[in-house]
């Protein structure tokens, strides 16, 4: 069968003892026409475009409470229109709660993912705008930026900014607040972006959050990029994929989004509910048009396994999507001995992200950053982390603080 | 303590050998000001208004895999705007992240709960705009509509109608479609409704389902009404609890929203992940401002248990909240036979709210909604379904159908 004009939904189901092929057609004809079976002949010719189709069905036999199947679901596009919550209400809304059901992936159809085009700048285009190609980027966070006030929030940002990170991003619980109001807070960042600039001689993107209620979020964007603002971080889940989607298709926003997953760990790690974190965090993602999309690491303390992690950055780069790809930015518990750990695992178009790293070097903020670069140079020239940081002081100090890590 | 100026987070923790006490504390500082034990004197006067609070760590020694701790958090509100997406990002953005954790419930503060006008009618909205005051409400869905042109969907509607059902509600997946496209859909389903009620003598409410595009939510929404819609059912959870609130504010929009709780078995059925059913189907539907929230059932196919169950219950019906009241709608695989028992959990102020149980019933829709009307009101006179069945036919063959469940 051609499933061209269908939206594929792969599930891992949980059951000791269902008859998979039965749920599998029950899904099919339940989630679409409703019922088949009973209908009169002429009313089948009507609804068969119409009806879902069972795509396959993998069982994969074991101990009870381990025995699954991998049910893949064709839904005709003809049923729902072109926004992320249709497709996933038609896909997952009413299944998610029918007992032990993970969603795995989702593979639109061409008509259905033409209808978004994505990240704006994605990996390419976010490096076009910083004129750095041949090395992965450094993205620093805040150390800490609630009860501070503007001159102390600038201070920080220059000195993430004169350590030679490429991108800065407010922390995710930044918001709206009387010490650092939104644009204020733009100027000042911008203002320090720009007086470390003079020092290192390069461009940096700085990732402001955009927060607020759901429909003055363009309005919020806007304002951000009036005052200056060259990049935008957005808690997606706490608003939904369409938000984002709707976000990165607005011609007036013209700068980076990237795509922060707080709240995603309630969808993702379970084994038996929610969805898988490939889809979560990439492909959807991707999809709506995050430029950049953050996960947690392997390697921190907020942990996502490697395979996970590794299936998550697919899903942002692989070329079988026709929306650009987007940077993957594995997160939390990084420090500069990891570099050559996370560039062997995700290659060189990664975006290496600290903030513990960066603040926590004994010589400050700067030095972390330059610690980082460093580490990214090092990998670079096929030289060991303790051999580049012979001559690099800064290096040579992060590695005495957090060691190197190589597995 | 006084936590009046806080809104307040419990967490269900699950780890085989944390030091839960040190955890809290992690949380309580990690997620506010950042760090704490190593700022200077005069850094901690100005922040300590911004510092995270730990009210209570209750830890539930056990088996090693079921070693758990429920830890409450205080979240000064001073660092967080007043809306949902804040709150949730704040309390459960980067920490859901973080391990074995569910969020088991919010305690927002008054000022914070004062910033959500709630349910535009609540309970006793919906009551008064249907005239009844004596009986719990009940609810019909349609079999299925997809395929389906006007036509068709009239007649379904009408059948439904004519049983005397007092709420009518779209399938979650009827989408914008050119069978039966928004206001033509709402025009049709009114226009039968108005003929049901020179029959029925009774007032109806047709809850018709919001989609599309985020920014086009509230623009639907009104062509809705201004179509003749007098109920909206809304997908929260794939726009968002905030998308709800904005919606259920606006003065234009002024009919009873219907929450489904599509895509919520991601969210709330592991025990490890996620966030509790009382406080993703009830407290936040509430706060946020539907006047009904569906939720599965613990008598159905898809199945919560029924202690879950009863929580979303009490969270959209306490008193201790400052916002309307909300019905509950226990929903999937309720057939006339379960009214009793119905009745029995959640006493009178529910919905009772049917599929199949109205179209299969063996004389059809119409005669489906009658024996639910009946069996409601056999409950109200204290007689027992198969006694009141032998004076109404439709009663006595639903139960033959589908039997009578006392537990």
């Amino acid at each position: 069968m051609d499933y061209a004009k269908y939206s594929l939904a792969t599930y891992r189901l949980y059951d000791d003892k269902a008859d998979f092929d039965k749920k599998a057609l029950g899904i099919a004809v339940g989630l679409t026409v409703g019922s088949w079976t009973e209908l009169p002949e002429a009313a089948r010719a009507q609804m068969q475009q119409h009806l879902g189709q069972v795509v396959s069905v993998d069982v994969h036999e074991g101990e009870a409470s381990q025995r699954y199947a991998d049910i893949t679901i064709a839904y005709p596009d003809v049923n729902f229109s072109r926004d992320i919550p249709a497709l996933l209400v038609t896909a997952f809304g009413k299944l998610s709660m029918d007992g032990k059901i993970k969603l795995i992936d989702l593979q639109p159809s061409a008509d259905f993912l033409s209808a978004f085009p994505g990240p704006k700048f994605g990996l390419h285009g976010v490096r076009d705008l910083l004129g750095v190609h041949n090395r992965p980027l450094v993205m620093s966070i805040f150390k800490s930026v609630i009860g501070h006030d503007l001159a102390g929030l600038r201070e920080q940002f220059l000195q993430q900014a004169l350590g030679g990170v490429d991108l800065i991003k407010d922390d995710e619980i930044l918001f709206e607040n009387p010490l650092t109001p939104l644009e204020a807070r733009v100027e000042a960042c911008m203002d320090a972006a720009r007086e470390a600039e003079q020092t290192t001689g390069q461009k940096l993107l700085y990732f402001t959050n955009l927060t607020g209620s759901t429909f003055q979020l363009k309005a919020n964007a806007k304002r951000a990029i009036a005052a200056g603002a060259n990049g935008l971080l957005f808690n997606v889940l706490a608003y939904g994929f369409d938000a984002l989607a709707e976000l990165a298709s607005d011609p007036d926003i013209n700068v980076p989004i990237a795509a922060h997953p707080s709240l995603a760990g309630a969808i993702y790690p379970s084994q038996y509910h929610g969805m898988s974190a490939a889809l979560l965090l990439g492909k959807l993602m991707r999809i709506a048009g995050a430029d950049l999309s953050l996960f947690p690491s392997p390697y921190g303390s907020v942990v996502m396994p490697k395979a996970e992690n590794l299936a998550v950055k697919e899903a942002l780069l692989t070329p079988s999507l026709p929306q650009a790809a987007a940077f993957p930015v594995p997160s939390a518990g990084i420090h500069p001995g990891l570099v050559p750990l996370i560039l062997q695992d995700f290659g060189p178009d990664v975006v290496v992200n600290a903030g513990g790293g960066v603040h926590g070097h004994p010589l400050g903020a700067a030095a972390g950053g330059r610690a980082f670069r460093q580490a990214v140079d090092a990998v670079k020239q096929g030289v060991s982390l303790e051999e580049h940081g012979k001559q690099h002081e800064e290096l040579r100090i992060a590695i005495e603080r957090w060691g190197v890590r190589t597995s």
